[in-house]
């Protein structure tokens, strides 16, 4: 019924998934945050005046994990079945965080896993940028997908 | 064991489907934004000052979709598997908006389709009220709706 | 600072507002949904089971008017001071809303008055839409709007 | 996959429920405002100044149901299938609020319906507090719950 | 410009507050959750398996304050300015929070920090539900406000 | 009035900015996208199926500036007075995204500045996925900040 004179000039849409299946599918995203020594060693002994900044990046990241389909526009609403993040201090200067998600349903997770691993290392931003404003966010990567059609995906420098 | 002595005088309620069975279900709508024909012209010609009209109030138009069951206070959350618009540039003075979405779910998606189609046009409103004020929004109607016990819906001036 | 070599090809801008001046900003504007008489009829006898459907409109079209800039891609978020929505029920088959909301800021609230009203037209839809889906929402429109610098808009046949 | 010396030090996560069965799950909270005698009657009478009290605390607990993952951070998204909230006036001075959730998931709705029980509580305190500052929200509670593998749940109280 | 002939039947606006003053505005709120004796030394010893629910619970209640607009339909959005959530452990099974919201704005944030206590106490509930569906949530109210015309408030029984 | 018993062992708070000055503060952001050279190439001709990446990413930036306060979890709201975003393709895979934010209010708008960069880094990615897993997003800084009593800070090598 649509109108096939309806213009439709390679703008966006919300791919139809209706026709795919509904299999557990799960995705884990990785990322970093590069910061000044100093700024390291006072998350790690919680002198950071806003507060534990890894506590509070862990409940941004997860909730961020549910938002992802209200910020990322052709996103599918996902009822997540599971998320968590890991952090790991890594001297001198670097935050590690890995994020995890699952799903049943019809479409990935991978926007789930690195929206709430970009969200983290964002509230580490916010929570220590009154000491240090040079801190950089990277190398926010997939780094495994299982489920889907598509199959099995891991990146190859996945090898920890 | 629910109280019945609770009042319950015509109040609102979102209405329970729980017993409705999962099918796959479209919706189309349509709507049009009047203004005038230069306002017209200078959005065909790419030349309105906060940016490519149509290409925002599309992805405005679909996020919306996504959010419709936290605007419209009885509307069911349904995790959509599909959304699109299309615009049509009708002179001197008109642009159609047609929205259509999918779900596989338990209640069809009219208000997502017709929420989509609002956002969009109050989205070319805005990008536009700086050289015309007077446009008009109008039209905004269910064309078409399959899935469900209702069965088939289809507006008998939908003949396009 | 910015590149200058950085892509700008007409894409879309949320525009520079902060040297405009604060002051006080009021708009009004209006919309209708058209229904079949028996519809109508059931909404004033408050024969809708879903609830009584002027009331969840309001509710509905007031908390549209403070999510605007979270829906309306360019608009900017005003904390706005007032918002209110008024029902006139038009036998045979009609319902007349307006929307009338303030701010004390630096852009006009034209957009939130729209919101609103487009939001409580959808809300009539969506409560009566289970025994009329021929239900139409059109006519929405800024009828007036007071402060800022491009002074005082009304529209011509705001004559009420 | 996961990094084993990521750190894990009792941060909180949002629990996998992937392999939970999907079945059909409700529950029934309740709460209640107590307020000045007068506060009460002006509720009752229709008199308070920012409108009918009962009806908007109505939609805003219905609504806040379907936020509750959005709000309450280890919670995981539902869509949830029906909710209602009933209240009771108990003269002198106090406002009985009821709150029931269904959906058909993974994981209970406790969550959903005492939020909405609390929003709505809250709602009516907004609604009053120009004339009423003193009110007191409590008594939020888990009345009973069905479906999912704990099983019934029925608080001894829970004898009406 | 408003239609006098408008339907105004009592029904709910968001009072106009475009005359008020900007102000420096402080509210704090309280309130409890009453739970199993081991429940609470399971959260005081962080063995929930959760996570670490009072760190949860401020994030959540400090979110929440912000997203109070949002939630209570007839609040006025404010740009808050400063947040914060207390707890005190006091045995055999209660959590008493406290929540301090101020802002610089033309209305108060009594509904800020009751919405943060009340999103807080949710957030504690959910954290332990697995192993005590009992706990209640109660004494959610007002305990002092400053600022504004209305002057100070402060409960008589504020006392500590 | 604050109990000084009440628990403050170090968590979270939203940082009080009541007593600072209301100044004009502009924030400038980079990051980047790294991918495989065809990517970026069909991203150049607009051969992404799910529609015009740079296009959907801008919208995408400018909506997240404006949802940062909901996002990170001790931002202050903030009513931001711009916003835009600029792309160059820099071949043969890389896409540089900047973020540029205003406000007139008592904090910064860093974040705001960072979150749109990087939810715009989210949004290619999303658009991109389908054919090409491995992209990474990278170098998310804050490149200058003006405003404010911290004064002028601008990255050492931001040198362009």
């Amino acid at each position: 019924m649509e109108l096939t004179h309806f213009d439709e000039e390679g703008r966006a849409r919300m791919v139809d998934v209706s026709d795919k299946a509904e299999t557990t599918r799960v995705a884990t995203a990785r990322g970093k945050v590069e910061m000044q020594p100093e700024t390291l060693e006072r998350i790690r002994l919680g002198q950071i005046a806003k507060g534990d900044v890894l506590a509070v990046a862990q409940v941004a990241g997860i909730m961020a994990a549910k938002q992802t389909s209200n910020v990322i526009p052709m996103c599918h609403p996902l009822a997540i079945t599971g998320a968590k993040l890991n952090f790991e201090i890594v001297p001198p200067g670097t935050i590690e965080i890995e994020g995890i998600v699952k799903v049943t349903g019809k479409t990935g997770v991978e926007m789930e896993a690195l929206t709430a691993v970009s969200v983290a290392a964002l509230t580490i931003y916010d929570m220590c940028k009154a000491i240090d404003k040079t801190m950089v966010i990277g190398d926010i990567r997939l780094m495994e997908k299982t489920g889907g059609k598509s199959g099995h995906f891991m990146r190859e420098d996945h090898i920890s």
